[in-house]
């Protein structure tokens, strides 16, 4: 560590019992954004809706003099510009990303962070070049294990000043439907989310998906970098190594019904019947079931899941018909994959609150 | 009141003095979102970093039976299609828009509401049919005296049950720049920022221009709904009726230099020249002078305006350099418009958090 920045830049702590939220944790909530529940709505989340968690600012860069180098252990180290990479044949992905910290702040104690409560999520379509193909290119080596990936943001986190930078197993740095994507939803990528070039793993939490990409490196010892052994790591004491944090958790969310109150955002029905509805994702293998409680995580029924529209990385839509009678309730929705991970009902914890998949409670009043 | 609603819908309150940000506070600073102030860069701020406040939910509307309605006291009532509006002749009018509320979460004590440090603001080009052509195209009866706009977004706050309603001074109203927009930054407008039309009053706090507008209303009494009597008024004590919030006062931001830390956003930079670059705006007359401070407020120097560019209504550059030294800074930038109107060094208060506009301070640690 800089020790001229331990004055600036604290270690990773969690908070006292009787803490709230702090203005460290309300600057990043302040910048960064989850999704509004209702844009669940959507199949493809509009830009601005979709979540982002930029680390350190967003980079200016200088589109003229772009270009991605492509470094380390390859036959033929090289550079491409942003119209080479275009002119590649391309792929279109639909992808839902969530962050590997979404519902941290609903954890006791509280790890102190940017302060998710559930919406750290949205979908849309990447289209890019498939990374394998840049990699077949410019020739991998013999040896090579890891890919490494740097981005263009620049700044300090716990004493060490850095750009933002991910080491990726080269297995799955091959996969057919990682991409370099330099467009979203078909346009351009917005500043906020990579402009001009970022990675796309799909299935994985968004820590791999690194944003302003300006270079990769084929390495073959593994990467002991920042964001891949310091950071995302699931540790319960703060001396463990932890365990790294990959794919997507499976996870239902719950589009709130009726309306909102302003500040305390408790949802307020009137009695009858009322179609819930909701998504549905895991990055680890197809949702097959999500199930939904209307009193509190007692009992649970089946909710009736859309036809599989082919779509594999992204999420999938839930409804279910509930009548509802005056009173306090308080909904759930829980999912379940093909592989049978299914979500806890209870917190699993750890210092960072990454993976963090408990199932997501609505609180609703009906009124008489 | 609804004497139902009470439960769930609490009365507006101040912090207490040791009181941290509450979970609600949170849940709205997920939701919605301000401007990452490194976007000071740019002269129009791209949508999806475009601050944001919804009241409630973004509406879902039903675009093939959507109308805007035009009734009460005009001569001719009338509904107008998107496709109506579009063919009328438009205008596009640049505007920095900015919430009432921004600066709320740095008051002592805090207003518990969308908990904003100082980074809701935005500036977007806007397009749209004047207003005061629609209402010409009614007829406007010989006593009306204030414009009512309703929005769909519907909700519950402070027990009352509404959809979000503005009334505004016809004499307000009928300016040439005020706008019913369907375009921002040349595409329709994003879910979040009201599609498919929403009202632009130039000059005033953000909310004024009523999104996702569905109705306007000609009337010949003052109106007396929620958002105009009892939220949006600028009190001391909860029993006083209090002044309407009406336009944006004049502030400066510094697009904070150096890089973050990730946690504490305290900017780290290193010693040497460094150019100090920033927005500042007023919707009371143009902007006519920035003052920069690089010792906490204590001394003040004049940074350079751009060239004015004919845009009003929008935000100006400024530009301040500054030698770095070692140690630990604090800049701070005040603004200054036309009319005299200047920012205060130290806090003005109200329970609304309203209008607040503190110079802003921006901590920077300079390395040795």
């Amino acid at each position: 560590m800089n020790t001229q920045l331990r004055g600036v830049s604290l270690p990773a702590r969690v908070a006292a019992s009787t803490e709230e939220v702090g203005f460290d944790e309300l600057a990043l909530a302040a910048r960064n954004h989850g999704m509004p529940l209702e844009a669940l709505r959507y199949d493809l989340t509009p830009p601005g809706l979709h979540y982002t968690l930029i680390h350190y600012d967003i980079p200016q860069p200088d589109i003229r003099n772009w270009r991605l180098s492509v470094t380390g252990r390859v036959k033929e180290p090289a550079t491409f510009s942003l119209d080479e990479l275009r002119t590649m044949p391309s792929r279109t992905v639909r992808v839902t990303m969530e962050c590997a910290g979404n519902g941290r702040a609903l954890l006791r104690p509280r790890p102190v962070s940017q302060p998710w409560l559930v919406e750290a999520v949205g979908t849309a379509e990447w289209t890019g070049v498939p990374l394998r193909a840049v990699l077949a290119e410019c020739g991998i080596g013999h040896d090579v294990i890891e890919a490494v990936f740097t981005g263009a943001d620049h700044g300090v986190e716990r004493g060490v000043e850095q750009d933002y930078r991910r080491g990726l197993a080269l297995d799955e740095a091959r996969r057919e439907e990682v991409l370099l994507a330099y467009q979203m939803n078909g346009a351009p990528l917005p500043p906020q989310h990579g402009y001009p070039l970022r990675l796309i793993v799909p299935g994985w939490y968004g820590m791999a998906q690194v944003k302003w990409l300006r270079e990769i490196e084929l390495v073959n010892s593994p990467f002991t970098g920042f964001q891949n052994t310091v950071a995302y790591r699931a540790r319960r004491r703060p001396d463990e190594p932890g365990e790294p944090v990959t794919r997507i958790a499976v996870r239902a969310l719950i589009n709130p019904p009726g309306m909102p109150d302003f500040m305390s955002r408790t949802r307020i029905v009137r009695p009858g019947p009322l179609r819930l509805a909701g998504r549905a994702w895991s990055g680890r293998a197809p949702v097959t079931r999500v199930d939904v409680s209307t009193d509190g995580c007692r009992t649970w029924a089946e909710a009736d899941l859309d036809i599989a529209t082919g779509h594999v990385w992204a999420w999938r839509e839930w409804i279910f018909d509930w009548e509802a009678t005056p009173g306090d309730h308080v909904l759930a929705a829980r999912a379940t994959d093909a592989d049978g991970n299914t979500q806890p009902v209870h917190q699993a914890w750890n210092r960072g609150g990454f993976a963090n998949n408990l199932v997501h409670r609505v609180h609703v009043a009906c009124l008489p």
